[in-house]
């Protein structure tokens, strides 16, 4: 997405300070995935469009800006669209092994109805063109542009004091159907949005003892995949270990 | 990611102020897509691990985490990497109409070899097992978690006055052969990453008049696809409007 040229205005007089990070770090660990806290309380028109504005300065491949936002709030859409996930619901949980099925019914996993809005965040792959700067080796960078305005508007969310929670259990081409979007319109994220009575200190998952969270040492590599060997990278692998605790210290 | 108990320690006590919101919304609308202006200074190891801790923070599906980061500083496997994008740049160009063949083989698109570190995001799909919460009916949520990881990353490494550019142009199957990833693990993202002389005000694309930034209130949609019928909808659209220069008007 650059150009040669260096004549563009440049952000010179924009620094940030301790305090401009502390309150985006604030952001990125206590944001959560939210199903079951959601008040019916709407929501400011300023903080809505606050947050959107966020989700469109998202990084796009090619600068394609691949993205629409559906905001749903009909509660016959809505009704629609949970009959979708309680399908898709009863679906999953024959998936997995018998003796987690009990654990992952009893799982609040949705928030569809009770948020007082839903978001469907799409991806037009065919905006600006067949040809893309950047799209040309990996046709996929179009979604993945839509996945960072998403992450946008979840961080957005959150230091507005919003919840967001990410649907992800229903069938794609059935919420086509539901909400009339075209078959070559991928909906990439739907999302249930709102004010909660509170959020939880930790994931969910992580609370509930399903998965641990991972010590970030265990995954870096040095330049080749399965090198672990730190010889000459003691520093930022003791770096890491010194910060173990740095998120939930902070905030 | 939800749990129906609730007996999990809340965040109560954490309020976001408007110094941490204007934080965040400063991070995201000047966080730029940079190529270009990498300076060689290496980047202190607790400002690297403060992005890579926010990288690892993003949300994951089934909290699967299913990304690892590969450091890349190798002289040696970054000469290969950039031998990759040039082949892979020249094949791009080809495909682009003649006309704009030249600009666009003017454009300046990657910084491998100028910034100090590369960073590849990957993505196991086989983390945590075959079945994962919320990945049953929407196979590609884990690459969409990894992505989020990326973003994550790329707004702290912003705030902590560190420029990224995602080189997406080379093929991805090469890359693994490079870096020695298995062929069952996603390379996401292949980023670089250094402090730089200075940020763009505008994405360079724009700037230069490749791509215009598309008007937030033509991306709307309300309860179904193309409905654009703002009735009942007044005041987010108005809303919208009169907050058009927000991320340039406030920081």
């Amino acid at each position: 997405m650059g150009h040669a040229t260096t004549d563009f205005p440049h952000q010179e007089t924009i620094r940030f300070t301790s305090q401009d990070r502390d309150g985006l770090y604030k952001t990125i660990f206590n944001r959560r995935d939210v199903r079951g806290q959601f008040r019916p309380d709407s929501i400011p028109d300023e903080v809505l469009s606050r947050v959107l504005y966020a989700a469109h300065h998202a990084p796009s491949v090619g600068f394609m800006q691949p993205w629409d936002f559906m905001l749903i709030r009909d509660a016959g859409v809505r009704q629609q669209v949970k009959g979708l996930f309680d399908k898709a619901h009863d679906e999953a949980a024959e998936m997995f092994p018998e003796e987690k099925q009990d654990t992952y019914r009893s799982l609040k996993l949705e928030g569809i109805l009770e948020s007082p809005l839903n978001i469907c965040i799409t991806c037009d792959r065919s905006r600006t063109g067949p040809t893309v700067i950047g799209r040309t080796h990996i046709p996929e960078m179009d979604v993945y542009s839509s996945v960072c305005a998403v992450q946008n508007l979840w961080l957005a969310a959150r230091a507005e004091g919003l919840g967001i929670g990410w649907v992800s259990i229903m069938d794609p081409e059935k919420l086509q159907d539901v909400l009339g979007i075209p078959r070559d319109i991928v909906p990439v994220a739907y999302l249930c949005i709102g004010y909660v009575d509170h959020f939880y200190k930790r994931p969910e998952l992580e609370s509930a003892g399903w998965l641990p969270r991972a010590p970030l040492e265990s995954l870096l590599h040095f330049d080749q995949w399965g090198n672990r060997d730190t010889e000459g990278q003691e520093s930022i692998t003791e770096a890491i270990a010194s910060q173990a605790d740095f998120p939930h210290q902070s905030f």
